[in-house]
Formats: C-alpha cells, structure tokens, sequence
C-alpha cells in the first residue's frame, strides 16, 4: 500500500483551538481522520512539528521510501533555506499546500522557498487543499 | 465529455524546431495528439498564440463553460498583469505549467503573477508537467 | 459635436458577468448605453480591448483629431511603457480612470506609466469616474 | 454660492519674485484674481503657507462644509504622511494640482503621498492646472 | 502630584467628527475627561497640534520636568527625524501609542522614528492604548 | 495567583558566563530569584531554550491560560515568520523586551517579527525591561 | 538575393505625424525607400505593429530563412520577455537599435530585454542607426 | 554692514541644557555673542525654529537681500523637500552645516536633501563649523 | 590532547545516500573516522543536527574549553541570526566550512551571518575544507 | 590608412596562459597578428593594461585622431565611471566588445557603463565580436 | 608660504580640448596659471592624473606637510573606497569641488565617498569653485 | 624554498605614520621584517602599491609560480571585479586577509569581491591575521 505523509509545519496544531468562532471547533487531527476514511486506499500517517529540525528529520526519514508527502511548511516556508535544502534532496515528491492565499497576505509571505523543488504548489484552497496534494500525488507521475 | 483548454503562451510553437538536437524533433502539435490518445475520456483542446491579448481571449471564451485550463505563459508569466487578472476572474480552474525551472533561470523569471490564482503550479517537470496538470484537474476538486 | 471616446483595457469586457452578486449584472455596454444618454450633446464612441496593440491602435486612429478620451488601461497601467509612449505622442487629452483605489491593492498595482502623460487620473470612484473624465473634458481647457 | 479654497503649500508664494525672467512677474495673488473674475459664480477662497501644520489646520477648517478645495501641496506631496491622512479624514473633494510635470523631475518628486485620495490629480499644466480644477469640482459629482 | 502629558499629533482632533458611525461621536477631549476621572492621582495634561514644530516646543517644554509623556505622532511617526531627535533629547520618558496596528497598514505606516527612543510602543489596542501607556508609566521605573 | 511566563530566547542561558568583566557574574537564574522575591503576589514561571521549536511550544502550552508573557525572542527576534504567528494565535498578552536597543545596532536586528502582535515592546532598558514587562501586564488592561 | 527585415515596435508608424516640428515630416515609409535606393544589393522588408505578438510573429516567419533583422522594439524593450525569448531562438541575427540614447531617459528605459541576445546594440545615432545595423549585418560574420 | 543670518533647525534649542556633562553648559545663545564678538564686521542675526514652516518663512524673509546665511537644519535636513525648494529659490547663498558627520551616524542620515542646492557643506567640525560657514561666506565669491 | 569538534549543519547527515552517483558513496561518518585517522594527535568529535538548536546547544557546551570548532552551518548560514550570536559569545574558535562555492550558487546563499564572528572562512574546497579547517586551527595563533 | 586601436583591459594579457585547456594556447598577441593579417587595409595597433589610468591615458592619446577604438574593458566595465567619462569625451567611435555573454554571468557583470556612449556593443561573440567590432567600423558611418 | 595642491582626477585633462564650443578654449593649465596670479600669497601646486593610483600616490605624499588641498575627484566621486580611505587618513585638509552639480546628473553621480571626511565640498560653480575651495582653506581653521 | 608574497593594497604604506598614537609608531615595513624573521623557511616577500592595475599586475607575475599569496586589497576589495577576475584566473592560492573586521564598519565595506575566490578570508584579527594567512598556507593543502 501506498505511504503519503500528511507533514505540518509550526502552529497548524492550534486548529480547532485558536479563535474557533472563525476557524471552527475541528482539529486537524479530526480532519485526518476524514481524510484517511476518503483514501482508504493509502497508507496515510500525520506528523506535525514547532520544531524546523524535526521537520528536516521527518523529512528525511520518509524521504527515501515513501510514495508522496503532502506538506505545509507554514511560517518555515518563507524563512527556511534548511528546508529547502531538504525537500531538493530527498527523493519523494513533495507537495506544498498552504490553506491561505499566501500572495495576500502581508509581503514577506509572499516568498516560498519549498516552492523550487516541489512537485507542485497548492495555495489558498483551505483544508481541501490536502485532498487536491493527495490526488495529485495518486494521479500523476512525478 | 469534460473539456480540458491546453493553452500555450509565446514562442512555445517553436518546439520541435528550435535546436532540435537538444529539444528534439517533436513539436507541440504532435505530443498533443499523443495527450490525445492517452485521455480519451477528455475532450482535449489546443491553443497558442504569441499574443497576449489572445490568450485573454481565449481565457475568457472558454473560462466559464470548460473543465478546466492547462496554462503555459510563458514569458508572459513574468510580466502580465493582465493574465493574472483574467485568470482571477474566470471561474474555471487553472493550472500552471512551465516546462523548465524558472527559479533556476533568470533573476526575472523567478516571479509569476499566475501563481496566485492559479489552482496549482507545476514547474520544471518538461512536458510531463502537462500530464501532471490534466492529471490534477481530472482527480481534485478545485 | 465632440467626440470623445471611452476606451477599456483588458478584462474589463467581464462586467456583469463576473461575480455579478458582487459587481452587478449590468454589463459595460448597458452602462455605456447610459452615458450616451446622460450626454446627449458629445458623439460617444466605446472601444475595449485585451490586447494591448490594439488599444495602441485605437489612441494612435483617434489621438490626433477627437475631442477626448477617457481611458481605463486595467492591467496594462502598471506595465506598459508602450501605451506610456502613444499617450504622450498624441494630441487628443487623455484622462485615466481606474474602477478600484489602485493605491489600496497589491503593491505592483501602484504605479501607473499613463498618469505622467493623462490630463487628469481619476481612481477609485466606481464607474462614476468615467462621468468625471466626461465632465472634466467638456469643462476644462487642457 | 459655492466655496472652494485654492490651497497652496511651501513657496509658491514666490512666484513673481523667483526668477521672473522665466517665471513671470505675475503674482500667485494677482493669478487669484483673475479666478475669481473668472468663476464669478463661485466664492473662491485663497489660502498659502509653508507650514505643513497650517495647511493641515486649513484642510480640517474648510474640509467638511466648503464645495471643493484645489490643493497644490508642494513639497510636501512627497513626504507627508500627516496631510494624506488629512485629505483621506475629510469629506470635501480635493483636487491635486502640480504646476511642473512632478514625473519628469527628481526621483524623490515622483511619488504622491496626496494622490490616492484626491479625487483628481492634475500635472503639469502650468497655471492652468488651477482651472481645471476649479471646473472638474464645478463640473463632476464626486 | 505626577504630571503626564498625553500629546496627540495630526488629524487625531478629528475623532467624533470624522466618520462617527465608524468611530463615534466621542471626541478626544471627552475622552481625555474620562482618562482625568479615572486617573485621580495623576495631573494630566493634554495637547494636540497637527504641526510637527508645536509638538516638538511642547516636547521640550515638559520633557524635563513632566512624569511622563504617552505620546501619539500620527503621520510624522514615519517620517519625522526631527521628532526623533526631541525624544531621544529630554529626559521625560516618553510611551508612544498607536490607536490601530501601523504593521497591518500600507507599508510606509509600517517604520517609526520614535519606537528607537521610546520607553515603550502600544500599537492597535484602540483608544485603551492610552489606558496603558498611563498606567505603564505609574507602574514602571523607566 | 496570577501566572506570568519569563521565556527567553537563544544564547540568554549565557549571562554571567559570557565577558562577565562586562556583563557581571550574575546568572539569568539569580536574577529571576530576585524577581521572584520583588513579586511575590505573582506566580512567575522562568523557561529558557536555544530552540525556536520549543519556544513555539512553550508559547502554546501557556498562551491560552496564563496570565502574561514576557518574552524576549533575542536571535529570533528578526528571522521567525513562525513565532510571529504563535503570538498572533495565542490569547496570553506577550510583552516583547530587548536587553539593548536593537535599533542601535546592526541593521538586520532593526525589525522584529514579534512587535505587531506584542501587547508592547520594551527595548534598550537592560535587565530592567523584564520588570517593566511584568509591571505593565500588572498595571494595564491588555 | 539576401533578405533584410526592418523591424519597427510601437508608436513608430507615427513618425513624421507627431510633432513634426521636431522631428521632421518624413514618415518611416519614405525613409524605409531611401534605405531600399541606397541598398540596392539587399532585398529590404519592413514590418511595424504596436503589437508585442506581431512582432514575436514575424520575427518567428523570418527568423530562420531571412540574413537579418534590425529591430527597434521601442517601448516593448524594457518589458517584454516574450520577445526576448523569440531573439534567442531564431537563428537569424538581430540588430537592435534605438533612434534616441535610452540611457539619457527616464530609469525605466535603462534596461533592455534585447541586448543579452541581439547581435550588437546601436543606440542614440538617430535614424542613421538603421544603416549603421545593415552595414553591420553586411560586413560580419555574426 | 554685511548681514549674515545663522539659522539653526530642531531641538538646536537644547544645548547647554541636553546632555551638558557631554556638549558642555553653553547655549548656542551664549556662542553666538562670541561669534558677534570675533566678526565685528558683520551683523550676524540669529533664527532658531523647531518649525519646518517657519524655518522656510524665515529663508524666504531674508533670502534675496542678506549677504549669506549659515543654516543647520537638524533634523530636516533629512527629510524635507520644502525646504529644498527654498534654498534653491532663493538668492542668497546658504551654507549647510552639521555640528557631527552625519556620515557616521545612522542611514537614514547620510542624505542631505539640502546639499544639492547649497554654495558648500561643512560636516562634523563641531560648532566650529558655523565660524568655517561665515568666513566661507566672507572670503567667497559664490 | 587538544579537542576539536566538527559540526555539521542541516542535511549533511545525506552524503553518501543523495545522489550518490554524484556525491560517491562515503558517508560524512566513514569521512571522519579518516579524518581521525590523519589527525592522530588530536581529539576530534563529530556532531550533527538538522536543529539550529541543538546546533546552538553544542556550540555552547564546547565552546569555552574546547580548542577549535571547524563548523558547516549548511543552510542555517544565511538565516540564522541566533548562530551569528552564539559564535560571537563562545571563546572558542570557530571555522566556517562550506563544500560548495556558495558565492557560485543562488543569491540567497551569499551572505554568511556566521563570517563576521569566524576566525576563517573556507569556501568551495570540498570535503578537504574541513582538513584545512583543522590545520589552520592547529597551526595559527588565533 | 585608417588607424584603429584594439584596446584590451585587465586579465586579458593571460589568455593563452590561463586554463589553456579551455581557452586554448592561443595568445591575444597571436591573435593580434592574425588580425592584422585580415584587415591589410587598415593601419590596427594593439594596447593592454590592468591599469583603469593607463587605458584611459591611451583613449585620450588617440581618441581624437583615430579612425575608431574596439574597446574590451573587462572587469572596469561595471565599475568605472571615469572610463565612462572618457569614452564620452572623446570624439573616436568606440566599440565595446565583450568575449563572453556578460548577461548570463553574475548579476554585478550585467551593468555596462561604457555602453551609454559607445557606437554599439557586441556581447558574447568570442574572439569574433573583435573582427565584427573592426567591420562595424570600416562599414558604418557613425 | 602656505602650500596648497589643486589636484585633478581623470579626464580633466580634456578641458579646452573636448568640445571647446561649449567649454571654451582655456585649458585648465591656463586657469592655473589665472590662479597662481590671484593668490601670489600662496605656493599653488597643480597636479592631475587619471590613475586612482597616483592621486592617492599625491594625496599621501603632501597630506602631512601642505597647508590645504583642493580636489576634483572625477568619475572617481562615486565609486573610490581606497580614495575616501586616503582623505581620511591624511591630515592635510581637502576640499571636494565639482565644476557641475552633480545632484542634478545620472543618479550614479549622487553619492561622494569623499564627502564624509572632505572639510567642506563645493558643488556646481562651474571653475570658481577652485577659488572658493582655495578662499575656504586660506579663510577658515579647519 | 616556498614562495609567499605579502601584498597590501592602497593605503596600508601609512602604517606608523598615521594616527601612531592609535596604530603605533610600528610600518609595516618594520613588522615584515618580524615575520621574515618568524618565518625562515619560507622565502617571503613583499609588495604595497595604491594602484590596483599594479596589484593585478603582481598577482600574474607571482600567481602561476608562487607557493601561495596573503593579499590585503583595502579599498579595492569592495570596489574591484578586475582583482576579483584576477585572483580567480591565478593558480596560486591567495588568502584574503583584512586588519579590522570590515563587518562592523560601514554597510558599503560588507562585501568582498576577493572572498569568493580566495582560499580563505581572515578578517578583524589585527596584524595577526597576516601570521594566520602564511601558517594557513604552509599547514593546508589548498
């Protein structure tokens, strides 16, 4: 069975918890839940981290043997040359995915450095935006 | 039978003529008709046009009845407001594909003014990126 | 009677039908229908365009013998120093309007290569600013 | 009978006394009667000073119940913060005129602080500039 | 008895007059009345000047002698170096407020020249900002 | 009893043992003992890390039920996208403190990503910023 | 016979037609005949649109087969990559030229998409510099 | 008797009076009668303004029937285009001085916008600097 | 025995694994055990992280007693300011390593926020940096 | 017989010598020499420095009275406003020529200040843009 | 006798050579010659030199023993660190002088690396700005 | 007998005579003498000049015969890309070595464009760093 790596980068873990009345009560982990109920074809695993290196670790950990990643670098995607670094020599596609329309909002967001070396970029689709990273990854050839 | 718009900005008709001995002696037209054949579920269309106009054109015809666009810019990737607001007012989805990695390129080629609207973004994946966009648009939910 | 000639750049054809829960369904042809109307006395004429050397086209055909010309260059504002150069070589006023505060959107929506060379700019007034350039022609000795 | 204010910032009180062999021994007082015999209809008002504080003041003053103001800021077009919060706060129309075409000078004269909330700008129409200010606030429903 | 002086720059005399379905009809002074109620044991003062000279004479009038400044420069907090150099002059400590976050605004809102010699800087918590700076000042030894 | 958070950045954990001819013998440590002791009506907490990933999740883990934060982000102060977002997610006031005047120094350590979500910041006042920083969320209505 | 191709961008069909006075009555077409009178050994064409797409056309129909080309991209230099993508490609040698010093100008006209990929650049020798990019194309081996 | 004005800008009020264990206890007033004493052959007069307005109002007063003028304008020096405008417009000749190098300090001190325009700048000679301004005056001819 | 500590940065745990085509099969660990080999009179530790913090951690723990540190910061070099402060705290010397020429590849890896506290910098001499690194620790008095 | 001088600048002495595996074993000596070989009708003189002096020395010594300069100033290309000056100054057609593509190396190589005044500039050519500088000079009239 | 060097940089040589039509006849030996005849009271030396080199060379050779120096920098204004280095390590006074403004030629012509550490610089007053710098060294204590 | 030249740009002949009572009465001179003493098997050389075509000029005699190079550009490491092509077409190793450490002073001695091609760069260790250099050199295998 196929293994995709669902990879949150810093604060995404505050979903559900953080100004509910806007962003709603689920927690990403619920949503996980649905995700891995609509793709019971996959393996899914979740991983998300604070921590830029245990994002690298992580990383490179599945790197090397996984099908696809499907990954939200948040706030690292604008400041992390590491991650970059990273994401360029691990062998797994990767996908990047921010639920916001990152090109609106303040202007030092408006800079990906994951963005070079993924396999595609998918930007301010919300929480789908995972579910369009995971069909990418299913349908096409990297 | 969903109509999917593969659409193709300047020069990009020189393929197949353009130092042939590096880019090879297929021109666009007939790797179309090899996309053709290996989607037969799909309405396949084919435009291009070294005019900018005429892709806001064709945008606009076919942005609000197709199923989807797969959009090469090309060089007007880098300096068309224009495109970038025509992509932002059509409501069908829109994938950007360059064959090349612009952020390796020229300092002006790393910028796209397509980025932001566009559902997805494939970069420097040759003409497999096309594959990759006509495969997204077939498998998410934009 | 004077001549004067409305002249819209690109993307400005999808009034009414973009959005229209935000933008209205009345299309720029029914509001043009409208001026001509509220102006009896001026010879309105209304040109749009996606492509920018046919706007240049039309500044060159009617800039050396209308009265005026009120002109929404959309997109192109921002990039064209070719409609920059047929604004200045022409004799017949120019006045620039733009829909939306331009000085309030994305920060390359700032600058404008037609305010050095238009009689006046009016921006951010809704359509109303096309009355205002009417009325700023038919009043003022440029 | 409607008011508007000739507002005139930093050393256009000079005019007629600086270099008159270039610029005239017309006086900025003297060019204002003229207007006033010009626009009998209108009770037009005269107001200059050099002191970013006083035109503030001025603005506040007339900003809320005269007609319109046509205002020359000078200097400060190009680096007051506190006169474009002004022109914003009031609700009387402000038309900005420059006497020089500010976009053929200095860089540091390209930029308006005033323009994204007057409701014209007009540039480099010589004295006439005022004139037709005074007839797009007559002239135009703002 | 310790003295503040709570200094406001341009356009804040504006407040209640200025939109007041948005912001109210409470000007500042009636505000201020509250401030002076709710602050028995302080002698507070209160000026406002939309001139950037008046601002600096009062600076330098009470900033030898006075408790306490909570000081709001409006517009010139971006461009007056002149400021900067008052405050960094006298001794009186001096607490710079903002009533909105300048960080969320256009981009030349987003430097101050005074945050570099300021005690300390309450940015986008409303009119209670100067409740803070107040309250700073009493509870600090600066 | 209130609980307030002392959290400090990268390379505070030095004090005492870096030029201590300059910077005294004093340990972080010892001066937080001499806080506690100057405020016994507060429950003051004291966390260190060279980690931006565990200051991340110091800032959660207390953000949504302590009292107040004083933070001084040092190194991270200038690089971190992602702890300006947790300041921003979190509802605990974070009062923001540099030991020098950040300004006063190299110009890459002039912007903080920290200050527009701060309650306020403190900068330049030595080690007596942390209890200006505690006195303020003491005294003030954040 | 070899093949020359006069390439002339925007706003130049308009010499002899704006201000004459400066510039002279002749238009482009009786200077292109003198050109033809003096090279009678070389079959001289010549092409002007204001349109970018035109001009990537024809450069593009002649840019394998004709001898060289002398393009003036005029306002379309300093924009368009597009075109500077088209001059790399063809196998034809192109000369650019600019009748006035582009570098005299305002800072927009400094750079030149063109030059990286044009045979040479002759700049600031009024019309002469169309002989002067025939004579070079004559007399070298590009 | 030659009339020299010394004008001095903003917060040049406070010395003797900021600082005095480093700048000494003597005002400028003090050092100015020394200057009258050591050039009995002039009639120095002395302006000192926190004021931008009053500062221009001041130059244009004297600026066509002094001999010279000796102006530090402090902190407008960096930030003032009105007054810019002045010294140019006016006939008298004006030397810049600064009592430190502005080289030395900050950035946003390095630009003068008064030095395009003055007869000769004098940089961080300590107020020995305006004695170097009157005898540059006096022994010139400008 | 004197101790030197080499450390390593982001993503060079991969030598040996990405790429190996390219890169050769040798694993940084079988690198240093030669290293060791060579370097007999001469405690050398290895360490590495894709953490700044433990990065941070490390250089703290060795860096008041141990000899010389030969560092690669990888990625962390032109983003971390935190590093920058740390190698400027510890007494130890430090000497920055990079394999590749940085200044050869993107514009972003051309600033080191770790060569102003350096006590050298080696640069794009491959993996025998690391060896000159050790000698010039060993050989100059720094 | 027409006197045109080849004048080389610094690091030019080395070909033939510098990475001859590259660029051959050829000298520009030699090279010279053949040139002189093909252009018998033409009086061709060769000078080389690494002095910026010394070629502006020899620009000045002949660049009133020779028929034309093909002028390589290598690294002082980007660098040298006095050869700028120099090259404005004098009234012999210069041609610059650079051996590679400047455009394609780094981005402090992609400004020419010769470029401005120079009758053209041939880039990228080889040591063929020397032969197409001569004819150039020998075809056109400039 | 009081030394004092008048020292030219490059191309000043050409003055009375390069379009006398403009700049007159008079070579700048003869205006030294004027010069030596208006200050009989001082030893004038004259020395010019295109080589950054030899005006340093000169600088240093009488920067610790003349009385003054007067110094036209050139094209090397704007871009010479080793000449600032020069004027700021000798103790002999320097006087910039420019014969033309350079605040109002190309934007590269603004900034002066002499500035910062030149007694006083004399800017735009065509050939008498040498006999203003020589009046300011003879009248002032520097 | 190894080879090494000590070779010091513009400025550094002033060593002891400049400023002594900072720098020392010691010339370098003086100091080379110490090091040829500290250094008996090597062969050392030495060569100063203020010219930088003289600079490049030693750097090709010794570049492809010399063991090594310890090169202080001064004032031309920010300015030169002639020494920059010159230090990357010799094959001899060349350290770069700086007295002060040139991060600390102003913005514009930041940068180097030696550094990218020196074997190392020692920067800020005094006159020291040129022992680091030569022991660099004997000690490493470059």
């Amino acid at each position: 069975m196929k293994r995709i790596l669902i990879l949150n980068g810093p604060n995404l873990n505050l979903l559900g918890r953080r100004e509910p009345e806007i962003y709603g009560h689920q927690s990403f982990e619920d949503f996980f839940e649905e995700l891995q109920e609509e793709y019971p074809q996959v393996s899914l695993q979740y991983f998300q981290s604070n921590h830029e290196g245990e994002l690298i670790d992580k990383l490179q950990e599945v790197g090397f043997s996984y099908y696809g990643i499907v990954f939200n670098p948040a706030g690292y995607t604008h400041t992390s040359v590491a991650l970059c670094d990273t994401v360029k020599a691990i062998s797994t596609a990767v996908v990047e995915v921010h639920i916001s329309n990152i090109h609106e909002r303040e202007s030092f967001r408006h800079h990906s450095y994951i963005a070079a070396h993924a396999a595609t970029s998918i930007i301010g689709k919300g929480l789908n935006g995972y579910r369009m990273g995971i069909d990418f990854l299913l349908s096409t050839k990297v």
